[in-house]
């Protein structure tokens, strides 16, 4: 038998965009001679839908565009499509997470997921009644175990303080296991993320090893907000061997031969991974891209201020949306240097963007002027500071308002941790590129988009970070070096170590226990802050949540 | 038995002032003759807690400190307080949510909670396993059900299309009531709502009639973050009826003797609720007042328009912090009326509340200066609009960085909901004291308000509602009246009615449309808006998670 894995990336609630998609996928497959053709995690609707579950009105239009799906499809070709299911029993939550089997115009079967990620970004039991009843899939004299997503994740392989080997008490694949499968599907809705592709890739092959059954897994692939899902959706076979794979962050459809996967030798060159920078940069450019073209928006601007994240997302932003799609705006100060506009400048006419210089001197002391009724006599401090951001967000969100363009943030995940940046001035836009990258991972980026030409001038990369809020202001001047700095926030954030294994690692406690307050009484500004494109396993925004207000 | 019910207002992770807190109360209530004394949910560290419940350090503290509690505490009375606990079984998440039972100096018997809320705001399931084994509590001779919150919840009262009156499949009373209990003890953290509070009564009543036995409900009082807790303490006879209640919005304890509840006759007047009305404006002056006091904070600032919002805002805020803590600052431009800067020094004046007069004017005109090489030859539309909302965040936002003032936020619901409002601008501020109140009730706050004497001009009160950023601007050009609006919004946003229901209701099926359209397409200015006191069923932020980027 011939399976497809169609890798797709639809739209959240967009019902005639992808079933359209899921429809040309099935013709697509019928023609190449597949016979059955297997969609991701809830892809009749669009992975996370989020409290759209919520409305019955959703669930039947899901409902109604599943049956719509299997009178459109081959009736001769099998199709299993994910979607929400009002749960028929009378006790537990109003929706289960299911795959629904077609074949001959018809739904003709169910299978519903049964571990329910609720951690991190994930909510599903917000929504969904896990599956207990299993049953297995016969189709043309095979068994398919039909699984979702995190039903093949019984055993957690993330290392946290936090996190358990076994975060539940039922195993779904040794309950399938039971009938005799011939083969594991797993439809799934993975997202990104920059340390954990190989761990992920892991997963699958060590169920195909230990079960010595060939996995079929399907991924989604694009952006949705913040949440990036790479795809690379892979046949693997018994021997836990990645036979065949789908790209990174594309769309894409896989043909396999149950009985030649089966036979297959074992391979190591397929289960090869990019690069963390490369496929970092690559999950970046797709979640720009997917927030602006789902939005149906083209055109974009930012700030240039002469540093390298500003430089770093201009970079991002061309590739992602095209240079003649960038309008961006340097708004020196008093305080900036010569350098700042040159480099910006420079970097401006590397892509061959278009940009303008609005020095914001005259506005500084209109501010100033109007304050002094109330300032008069205090001395320049944080204030001052900020009244220059906002300023400058004021007028890139009046080029914004003016001609349509959202405007992309540039803040890091250093300097978004310890709260190093101006609410409503340098933290403010549409979309936060870079929100999720420590800046010592900029650094890198920045080099790797340098690979080919100097896109970001050399002298950008080389200076010292500033904010240029005050005369000679570094960021040294109020930070450990970012190299520390870095290394202490990912400690605390990402693998959640006691206070007590961040000094095992050899910092100093003082500047341990400084940085983590700085972390925690900057969650007020987090709050605020446009969603984070997610490339790390702990990302600011949805999937961290602390109380505003707390002592700890 | 004596039982004494200790309601009290906590710090989330202020393990030392919690602590403290209840061995007062404890020593309290024995002084008073109370054999045991109840606290509310995870009362050792404070509800909710969110993802500090992932740091392990934090539930080992958490262990520490009932321990000490109980070292402290009278060892001949007992004490039941809430704490997380780590999982002992194999599978399943880290923690319970649980009950511990303390006694002659050491923990004797712990209780875990079944029923995991995991919707609109509660996240239960991110970090607890649902208990599963079911025992009674045997203390001097009586037998009690000790119970968590959503415990008593298993059939859920609220009408909205997606809750389901059976929302788990467990039943854990029918599971105590085996045991044959002499009393139900529930250990609580049930956040206000303003449309709730008979029915959240009647759930302990109802569970009271229906087991004939007496309940105890400990509820916890006070605002975290955006959450306030009512409090509202209850003893209920065997006949379903309130015989004794805590106060709403304060501290207190409450002891009750067992044989006496079980014998009291039925009395109605202690069950009435207090005015709807009257309730939101306790719950938004408590929920300001802790936003403040546990943060450390004490002087507020707001911009004062003229308009109804600023000024019911600026009420709530007096009584909550004291008119000698609020600055506020009038910041007309060339649009503004006469009135508004009349009406705003009356409202200020009627106070005694510090103000300044800060003209815009000649910012404004700056801006568009700047702005000429850009904006050369184009019409004003809502770019410039935006700009002098924008230039007012940024007079505040210095106030607030030089002072130490948090801006309070003065958008209602229906302006949240429809998007009428500028980012980084009115949208601005540290909390949002409205954000949850419709515009209509904010009229009817504004006449409670007025009740005693006017605090607030009528002229305010009477004058048709303006956002005054163009010549002759009112809010009606560009929405519909208010009456009509807030019924919409509160069809779709609270009753997640379907589109058809809100036609049936006499709307007009094109204005319904565009008013839910409106809502989608401002989801992305409502992820960056401030905290917002939440007093409604379903206010925008933690409790309702919708795609940014999503077609519906």
């Amino acid at each position: 038998m011939k399976i497809a894995l169609a890798q797709l990336n639809n739209i959240i609630g967009d019902f005639d965009g992808n079933l359209a998609k899921i429809t040309d996928a099935v013709a697509d497959a019928t023609s190449a001679g597949a016979e059955l053709v297997v969609f991701s995690e809830l892809s009749i609707c669009g992975y996370p839908p989020l409290d759209l579950l919520e409305r019955k009105e959703f669930i039947h239009t899901c409902k109604q565009y599943i049956e719509k799906l299997a009178t459109l499809a081959d009736p001769a070709t099998g199709v299993l499509v994910g979607g929400p299911e009002f749960n028929p029993n009378k006790g537990g939550k109003l929706l289960f997470n299911s795959a629904f089997f077609l074949y001959e115009g018809k739904v003709q079967q169910v299978f519903r997921k049964s571990l329910l990620p609720t951690y991190d970004i994930f909510d599903e039991y917000r929504y969904f009644e896990p599956n207990r009843l299993f049953s297995i899939l016969e189709f043309k004299n095979r068994k398919l175990a039909v699984t979702i997503c995190e039903d093949l994740w019984d055993e957690q392989p993330f290392e946290n303080e936090f996190s358990r080997s076994r975060l539940y008490a039922s195993n779904p694949l040794e309950e399938l296991a039971a009938f005799g499968p011939d083969v594991i599907i797993n439809m799934a809705a993975s997202p990104y993320s920059h340390r954990k592709m190989e761990v992920k890739q892991s997963i699958f092959t060590g169920k195909a090893a230990r079960y010595k059954l060939p996995v079929l897994y399907c991924n989604q692939v694009g952006a949705q907000t913040e949440l990036i899902f790479e795809g690379g959706s892979m046949a693997i076979n018994p021997s836990g061997h990645v036979a065949a794979k789908l790209p990174f962050f594309r769309e894409g459809i896989l043909i396999s031969d149950l009985d030649e996967l089966i036979a297959s030798e074992p391979s190591l060159s397929l289960g090869k991974i990019p690069g963390r920078i490369e496929s970092m940069a690559d999950a970046l450019i797709c979640g720009i891209k997917d927030y602006f073209g789902k939005l149906g928006f083209r055109t974009a601007t930012l700030g240039l201020s002469g540093g390298i994240d500003s430089a770093v997302t201009l970079a991002l932003a061309a590739e992602a949306l095209g240079p003649e799609n960038l309008h961006v705006l340097l708004l020196p100060s008093q305080y900036s240097s010569d350098h700042s506009v040159n480099d910006s400048v420079q970097m401006a006419q590397n892509l061959g963007i278009k940009y303008n210089i609005l020095p914001i001197e005259s506005l500084f002391n209109e501010f100033r002027e109007t304050l002094q009724v109330l300032f008069k006599g205090l001395p320049e401090d944080i204030a001052e500071e900020n009244i220059q951001a906002r300023i400058r967000a004021t007028l890139l969100m009046a080029l914004s308002n003016k001609f349509g363009n959202i405007l992309l943030n540039t803040s890091n995940k250093s300097e978004t941790a310890v709260g190093y940046g101006t609410l409503y001035g340098d933290m403010s836009g549409g979309l936060s590129v870079l929100g999720d990258v420590y800046k010592t991972d900029v650094y890198l980026l920045a080099q790797y988009l340098n690979q080919e030409r100097e896109v970001i001038p050399v002298n950008i990369i080389n200076k010292p970070p500033s904010a240029e809020l005050k005369p000679d202001q570094k960021d040294i001047d109020s930070l450990p070096p970012y190299e520390v700095l870095d290394q202490i926030l990912e400690a605390y954030i990402e693998k959640q170590l006691p206070l007590a294994k961040a000094e095992e690692m050899g910092f100093e406690p003082k500047l341990v226990s400084r940085i983590i307050k700085l972390v925690n009484m900057n969650e007020y500004k987090r709050y605020q802050t446009p969603p984070i494109l997610r490339i790390s396993s702990k990302a600011f925004g949805i999937g961290r949540r602390l109380p505003l207000v707390a002592r700890y």
